[in-house]
This record gives structure tokens, C-alpha cells and sequence, in this order.
């Protein structure tokens, strides 16, 4: 009958260090998205299919988890279809609903759905899991978290320059000082591919574009040879893979090259205003880098986009993203809402902050202290005296049992419980209470109402 | 293309209201839960079917959602097999997952796995959500979200009491007077059957006698005969009926009902022992009652077992419950690990503080100040002010366009935001911005540091 317990490939159990270290993470990442103005919603883990399918393309479609309807889900099955085994049939047919692949097109569906209760322009977060039927690795889950910020309804620049803020206090009050916010424009990118007379292309070009830095210039340049795109169209990328200097030399080095292009121009002009937006709007630990070279997924984006990459040397893909899209909720009907969002990486964030050693000593499960068990009468004396401490809101408990002394000096030590109360018959004769600090061993004698105070 | 947007049977959107009132309750359960030493562990959304299925009994499996195989699920699947159409066939080669039924059996296997790096007794608390493809009622949803407390690897009475204590603080915290703590105890129901000759009859009967509450005595008598159940057992049953007074006087007559089986004099004996130790551990403004009714799911509990009931004039089942179980991690291979706990019904409780208006005016989503936006200058040196405004803590945005002032009211009204800021070339000259309350229309002038020291 027992069998030997395991979970599913790609997901994972959390132990009580695991979920408070990452509830530090997304408590932080809430608040700010709060002080920003942002309001959580919540949808369903599970969409009706036809909400999800055909929204991440081919592939993502093949990732996303697909739910068995319920009861006698064969008896409608055409027989003919059932024979050939074709998934690409018969899964329509025995299944409904999927599990939510990402927070954007739920949301996108929330926004068209619910178009007559809010007010415009809608400024939401979510923190919920995602999955997806990947290849696990590092860093890659079945099962994850996402925590989003977007703005429907506003094609306002002001919200990128506010969102580069908040990727500059979140990252800073988590202490992973030092990331870099990559930010590109798909205009710019759109410009480019214009001025190369390669806009059939623009796919394969930005694909080969955005892994320069992983493969250097020649390898990129080979990869659009390779897909049909003319050498002398790359010819003229030359000053792209050159682009070096600051922010604004970058800028202005854009500008010439892409002199001819009025989208191209139009991804530049949006990059200055957020640029010169910041002044005075000082980034306190996080560096703003024009990255031409980032693309991202194209599928959706139409403006600004942006890639927050962890501090030198921890290897670890992007830690966050986000970008402008035009029109995602056309999709579901809803024409003409400009949208502009991020999406912070918990799981990821987790790795880079374990890596560092950046989780705060403070962010801890367990309880302050616990009182030892010597037998009934004093177990019953220490819960009175217990549910005083709790009221106070002093994290604390009662071994349950009236054990070996050592079997609950280890439970406290594993536990990392820093204090004990031992409270025997002494004790509570004299009404004084010994209080053990479990790193030090350093013992004192102390009231009740001096413990409280001092715990509280 | 477009699709009228819309969401699976059973589950919901959350608004920013509803989050915010679906996370006071999680919070202050977690508080309280923690304050008694309850350390939080979460496990993945979807386990491998062979954990879940065969543990919830055959109507349980039936509601269980699973999860399709990825990939091509088809090609091993049997021919003959398939031609058959039956699901129960098919069901275990087409899907290895299943989602999450509920959080015990899943906390079970998660004890059984990291049992070594466990120090046990395991004192766990775990909220998340768990899906039932039950048919949706009032109170009832596809999706929704248990909150579990649980101690495993002690027979510890004591547990017991301070569940009890539990649940008082939870529920008079959060403002929800004058619930019932129902508490009966299994070996008790051993016991009547066994005084009755009915041991063989033991699910039949507590079924039937569960039911006293809502269909009365005579109804239950016709039941337990149309079970089968011998009609001098059932006159046997009589003094149960009629139990009545206060939880002593039910005790003593139950002792004398009992008298001759040493399980039900076991269980009377763990009710007293609870009872006794409750004294000098006032409860706020619960109410506790043995009910000797009470079954509850008799599948894998043994001794102890707690129902809340809601306020009377609530019509709402049970809000919390729970128990005491010898042999949960059998299942799993790990014998001898007795456990105790409890479950809050998030979705439930919601409704009934919804319902008698219980939530505190202080629970809102939305941010304290909005500040009107006048044009690209005005926005500018708004935007410093805001961040200024929001190092503080203080939630705050601006409008992201200079449209029509109306529009910006409405939106600020709307959204609930209690105070708007006007900062007009007159106000930015003056270094005087204006203040005005939504509520009452007054307008106040004052400077960034005061407004600052005032929201803080």
C-alpha cells in the first residue's frame, strides 16, 4: 500500500525558511507596487481554453497544461477522430480549460470583462503562480511565481519613467544593489530594420540581434546571412554593433543612423523623454542602460521595453522585464487601450538574493521562544502563562510534551528558537522564571512581566 | 477574432476590494497562527495522481481536476483500450497529475518525504488554494482557499486546547462575535455504536445521527431503521436525543451512557481533560459546545474533532473544522505519527463578514493621494514631489495625462482616493500646493514637508 512519496517533475516543495524568505520578497515587491498606486486583482488559476490557446504561439501553446474534463469526457468523442490519435483533435474535445500560462492575457481578459466596473486608466498587480510544461533547469519551474505591474488605458510616458523607478526601489530595498535596467524601444528597432530595408525580416533580425552579447558581432552578422538577410543590408548595422558611450552619446549616435526612419525617430524621441524625465529622479542602486540589441518577445510589445539583469557575475538570465503593448486587449474585443507593464521574477530573484547571501537574518519562520515541558501541573502553568506572552503578539509555544529535557533543547535548536523558558517547580514557587538564550547559554531570572517587556 | 471574454464555471475574478479583504482574513490568520508557533511550508499546485487519487474515498476521486499529459499523450495509449471509451481506462494513461484536493493529504506526503529534515513534533500552517469539480452553490466554488493548521508526531492533548484558543483569537480578532466551537470526539461515536451493537453499522449511523440538527429525532430513527439498524439499539440511542445542559452535565451523562465501553469512556475522557484545562484560558467570544452529533468526514480522524459554526442568523455550514488523526502518514509509509488540525474556509468566512458588514473601513486598496495632472511642466515637478511623497510610505500617483479636470475627479472618486492635490503654475510660484479633501470638498494650502509630515 505505501508508496515512496515524490512530486512532479519542475515543481517544488517550500519548507518554512523557503516561504518566509519568499514572502520577504514578495511583501516587498507589493508594497512598492501599492505606494506606486497599484491595486492587486486575482484570476482563476485555470481559463477556459480558448481564453489562453493561440495568444503565445505555436510553441507556447505546446506548454501550456491542459485540464481533463469531467465525468464521461470520451462518450462525445468522435470515433473516427479517436482512432487516428491525433492530439491536435481529439484535445479539444476532452478538454476545457488550461492552466494560466502567464499574468498578461488574464489580464488582458479581466480588462474586456470587467471594462464597465473600472476606472480608467487601470492600474493593477497580481502575484500569482504560473505554469508551463518547460524543460526544467535552473531557474526554470513547471510551476511559478509572477508579480506584475501594468497600466491599461494611458499611452503616457510618464508610466515607463515611473516603473524605472520602481524597479530602482524594489531592487534596492531587496539589497541586490548594482542591476542594470536594460531599456530599447521596438520602434527603434522597427527603425532599424527600415533603414536596412529588412522590415520582412524584422524577426530573424532582432532573433540574431539580441544575442550579441552571448555571441559577438561576427556570429550575429553570420545568422542573418544565413536567413536570407543581404549582406549589405548588415553592412549598414556596422555603427549599431559599435554603439559605445553613455546614455545620450548612444542616443545621438541612433539618430543619425536612423535619420530616415520616422518610426526609428519616433523609438528615439520616446527614449529622450524618459531620460530627461529622470533627471532629478535620482536611480539609487540600479544603472539605466540603452541595450539596442534588446528585443524580447515581439509578439506583443509596440513601445518601450526593458530587461533588468542581475549584478555582475551572478549568472542568472533576466530578473525582470516589461515593456508597452498597444493593443492586447484587442484580442478579446477591446479596441485602442495602450498598455505598459513589468513582471518581477520571484523564483529567479530568489536564487540571485540565496546566491549573494542578501536574505535578511530577520527573515525567519519560527518562534521566539519556547517554554520546556516538565509535566502536567507546569504544562498547565505555562499555557496560562503562554497565551499572556501571545497576546502581546510574542511568537511563542509549549513543548507538547513532557519529554527528555534534551529531545526539546534539540527541537528548539532545530527550530533555531533562540530562547527557552524553563518554568519548573522552583519557578513557580518563587514566581521567577529562567530564561535561556540557546546561542549564548546565558541564563536569567526574570517575572513574567519582565519577559513580556522584554520580548515585546 | 474577438472573443466575448469569460471565465470557467465555479471559479471568480477578485477586484482590488476583494483582494484586499480576501488578504485581511489570510493575514490575520496567519498571524495568529504563527503567534502559536505554526511555521509555513506550501506545496506544488499539481501532485502525481497516485498521491491524491484513492485517498478522498471514490466521490472524491471523481471531483479530483486532471491534468493531460503533454506532449503525444495518445501514441502509447492501448487500441483497444481506447475503442472501450471508458474513462477510468483511459483516465491513468493519458494523465499523470492532478490538482491539489485539499492540503492535508499533500502536507502527508510532504512529512513522509522530508521526515529527516524535519524535527519533529512538526507544527506547519499552509494557505493556498485547492479545486473540487464540485457542482458551484452558494459558498461552494471550483477554486478556493484553505488555510490549515496542523501538529504532527504528538498525542498531546494539549494540541487540542490550544486549537480551541485558536480559533477564539482568529475569529475575535477578526470582529466575528459569537461563533460556536462544536467539539465531540470519534471515540465517543465508537462508543454509542458500540453500546448499541451497532459496530458494523458505525459510518450508517453517525451519517444518520448528523443529521439530528436539521431533520429532528424521528427522522434520524427512520433512517438509522431504514439502514438496517436494530430498533432496540436505536431506543438505546434515546438519552442521546435528549442530551442537554451545560458541556459538564452532557459530560456526566454521557459517562452514564457509556459506561460499559472503554473506547467511548476513553473519548468522554479527552473531553474532559480539553475542557479542564480550558479553564483559567478565557475565550473571548466563541462559545464551545459538545455536540455529540458532530461526524464530520469520518475517513481518516480518530479522536477529537472541531466544527465552527457562524453566528446564529447566518445561514452558512461550517466556517472552520477539523481533528485529530492517528494514522494520516500511513498512507505514505511513515506509521505511528499521530496529528491534529484545522482548516479555515477563506471563501466562507469571507461571505459571512461580507455578509454582517464586518470589514473594517481601514481594509482599501487604493492608494491616499492623487495628484491632478496640469501639463507636461506640471507633471514634471509633480513627479518629484510624488517620489518625495513616496519614500515616506505614503501611496501616491498622478494622473498619467492632462486631460479634462472632470475626468480626473471621476477617476479619484471612482477609485476611492480620499484626497487629491492641485499644484498649478500658482501653486508651484507660491510653493503652496493645494489639498482638498474628496469627501468634504474643503480645500487646505499647504507646503511638500507639511503634506508630507501629515500623511506619514
Amino acid at each position: 500500500m505505501a508508496q515512496k512519496p515524490s512530486i512532479p517533475k519542475g515543481t517544488r516543495d517550500f519548507n518554512p525558511t523557503e516561504v518566509s524568505r519568499r514572502e520577504y520578497i514578495i511583501s516587498t515587491i507589493k508594497k512598492h507596487f501599492q505606494t506606486y498606486g497599484f491595486m492587486p486583482i486575482e484570476t482563476p488559476s485555470f481559463e477556459n481554453s480558448d481564453t489562453l490557446l493561440g495568444k503565445y504561439g505555436e510553441e507556447g501553446d505546446r506548454l501550456i497544461f491542459k485540464i481533463l474534463n469531467n465525468g464521461e469526457y470520451l462518450s462525445k468523442v468522435n470515433n473516427d477522430d479517436l482512432s487516428t490519435k491525433d492530439e491536435s483533435v481529439i484535445t479539444p474535445q476532452i478538454s476545457d480549460r488550461a492552466l494560466r500560462y502567464d499574468l498578461t492575457v488574464p489580464f488582458a481578459r479581466y480588462v474586456v470583462q470587467h471594462q464597465n466596473e473600472i476606472a480608467f486608466p487601470f492600474k493593477r498587480y497580481q502575484v500569482q503562480n504560473v505554469w508551463r510544461a518547460d524543460r526544467p533547469q535552473k531557474g526554470r519551474f513547471r510551476e511559478f511565481t509572477q508579480c506584475d505591474a501594468d497600466v491599461v488605458g494611458s499611452d503616457s510616458l510618464l508610466q515607463e519613467v515611473e516603473f524605472i523607478k520602481l524597479f530602482d526601489d524594489v531592487y534596492t530595498d531587496l539589497g541586490l544593489e548594482g542591476c542594470t535596467i536594460k531599456i530599447n524601444n521596438r520602434k527603434v528597432l522597427a527603425g532599424i530594420a527600415q533603414m536596412m530595408g529588412a522590415e520582412d525580416k524584422l524577426i530573424d533580425f532582432t532573433v540574431a540581434l539580441d544575442k550579441l552579447d552571448k555571441i559577438g558581432a561576427d556570429k550575429v552578422k553570420q545568422e542573418m546571412l544565413d536567413k536570407g538577410i543581404d549582406p549589405q543590408a548588415i553592412e549598414k548595422l556596422q555603427p549599431v554593433f559599435e554603439l559605445d558611450g553613455s546614455f545620450e552619446e548612444k542616443i545621438g549616435q541612433m539618430k543619425n543612423l536612423l535619420a530616415s526612419s520616422n518610426i526609428g525617430l519616433q523609438g528615439i524621441a520616446e527614449l529622450e523623454f524618459i531620460k530627461e524625465n529622470l533627471v532629478g529622479l535620482e536611480l539609487k542602486t540600479t544603472h539605466l542602460d540603452l541595450d539596442i540589441t534588446l528585443a524580447r518577445g515581439l509578439n506583443y510589445y509596440t513601445g518601450c521595453i526593458f530587461e533588468v539583469a542581475a549584478p555582475a557575475g551572478v549568472a542568472m538570465g533576466s530578473i525582470s522585464g516589461g515593456g508597452r503593448y498597444d493593443d492586447l486587449t484587442g484580442i478579446f474585443g477591446m479596441k485602442d487601450m495602450s498598455g505598459v507593464g513589468i513582471s518581477f521574477g520571484l523564483d529567479r530573484i530568489y536564487l540571485v538574493l540565496e546566491e549573494l547571501n542578501l536574505f535578511p537574518e530577520t527573515v525567519k519562520a519560527g518562534v521566539q521562544i519556547l517554554f520546556i515541558n516538565f509535566g502536567e501541573v507546569e504544562a498547565s502553568y505555562c499555557m496560562k502563562l503562554m497565551f499572556r506572552f501571545r497576546e502581546s503578539g510574542i511568537k511563542t509555544e509549549l513543548y507538547p510534551d513532557s519529554g527528555k529535557m534534551k529531545k526539546q533543547m534539540t527541537y528548539a535548536d532545530k527550530n533555531d528558537i533562540p530562547f527557552v523558558i524553563l518554568a519548573g517547580e522552583d519557578e513557580i514557587k518563587s514566581g521567577k522564571l529562567t530564561l535561556k538564550n540557546m546561542k549564548t547559554g546565558e541564563q536569567n531570572q526574570l517575572t513574567a512581566d519582565e519577559l513580556i517587556q522584554r520580548f515585546k
